[in-house]
């Protein structure tokens, strides 16, 4: 029956049972690849990821953007969680100050954790003032293209200055917190973002649904 | 109709429309909280979240145990992710040394990184030599009570030591790695760790059934 031969002839062969794992003796445990293209092999369900970096001046509505945002793709049944200054400020960051330095490394820590978040499969959604280009770009360099979504969310500093939401300008104004980001430190506007976002003319709800649409995550 | 009546004096009245949520201006949007207790509210299907702490010596078996560990659960559907020595030595912690300082930052890190894991709704597997009892009480700190697995990776120095999968033992018995733990530098075991898992003795499968069973995640 040559059918049956056939199908006997491609059948792959009996193996054999295969050896308790156990822990390393003279093979060591293959070690996790350093940065980038963390076993990627091993996730074939990984969800969407990506990193979102929403950048802007102090009050320019990066966190309530960022909480939206989340919000949303998480009734969507996506992994999405907010990485922002304040609680970055309070915990992992927390040993620096505000120098250009500290600033600086406080932005490389958060990109850091964010790639860290992407390679588990979330959305990281980064708000972070980022005043400076050198810096968001060397947070850029972390991802893949394509993975570092760089989102610029833009209002004049005079209606930031009025939200004022934690009281920060006016003690900038009154010279009690020194080299504050556009008062008397320089905020350099992204130059080319993925998306820019004025959250003084468009309502949370349209920000968050051309940010949905840039993600490319969602049909 | 005195039923009907009723039921509309039960119903409630008519809401005007919401309005559309929009960027403060003098009302600011909810900072998010500040460690700990962050934002629970808002993650009503909020998974099953650990941060579970493998430490051991070098050579012990930590990130071989994570990533299995890692494996099984996501074959169940949790969200697990490993945060160990090497990854983060690489990226996050590339900025430090190995003097006592720089290993309790890299331990703090570590710990922040894996609360930013759990808030999200992971299970973060950290495998860190982690040898001071100092540090790692300051990690558990950061940690509401029971979400924070302490285990105790417990091989003979000799066993580790001939595993050497890094072939640090040797250097550092050569002298060209000073102040290597377990060899010219001091690891406390924990005192009551969750768990204590001897890997020269149990299989790795063993292992992650034990710690699978302290975790209290599934059924």
């Amino acid at each position: 029956m040559p059918i049956i031969e056939a199908r006997t002839a491609v059948s792959p062969p009996p193996r054999a049972p295969a050896a308790p794992l156990r822990f390393a003796m003279n093979h060591p445990p293959p070690l996790p690849a350093a940065l980038p293209g963390l076993r990627e092999a091993e996730r074939p369900q990984r969800p969407p990821a990506r990193a979102v970096w929403l950048t802007g001046l102090s009050g320019a509505g990066k966190t309530t953007l960022a909480h939206a945002l989340e919000a949303s793709l998480q009734r969507d049944g996506l992994r999405a969680c907010v990485l922002d200054g304040d609680r970055l400020r309070a915990g992992l960051s927390s040993d620096l100050g505000f120098s250009d330095a500290d600033r600086a490394e406080s932005i490389r820590r958060a990109a850091h954790v964010a790639r860290l978040f992407v390679d588990a499969g979330m959305v990281a959604i980064v708000a972070l003032i980022s005043p400076f280009r050198a810096e968001r770009a060397a947070a850029r360099a972390l991802f893949a293209p394509g993975d570092f979504i760089e989102v610029y969310v833009n209002v004049p500093l005079a209606v930031a200055e009025e939200r004022d939401p934690k009281g920060l300008y006016r003690r900038a104004r009154s010279g009690a917190l020194p080299r504050f980001t556009g008062i008397d430190s320089p905020y350099e506007p992204p130059e080319a973002p993925v998306l820019e976002l004025r959250t003084d003319v468009l309502p949370v709800a349209e920000c968050v649904e051309r940010l949905r649409a840039r993600l490319g995550l969602l049909p």
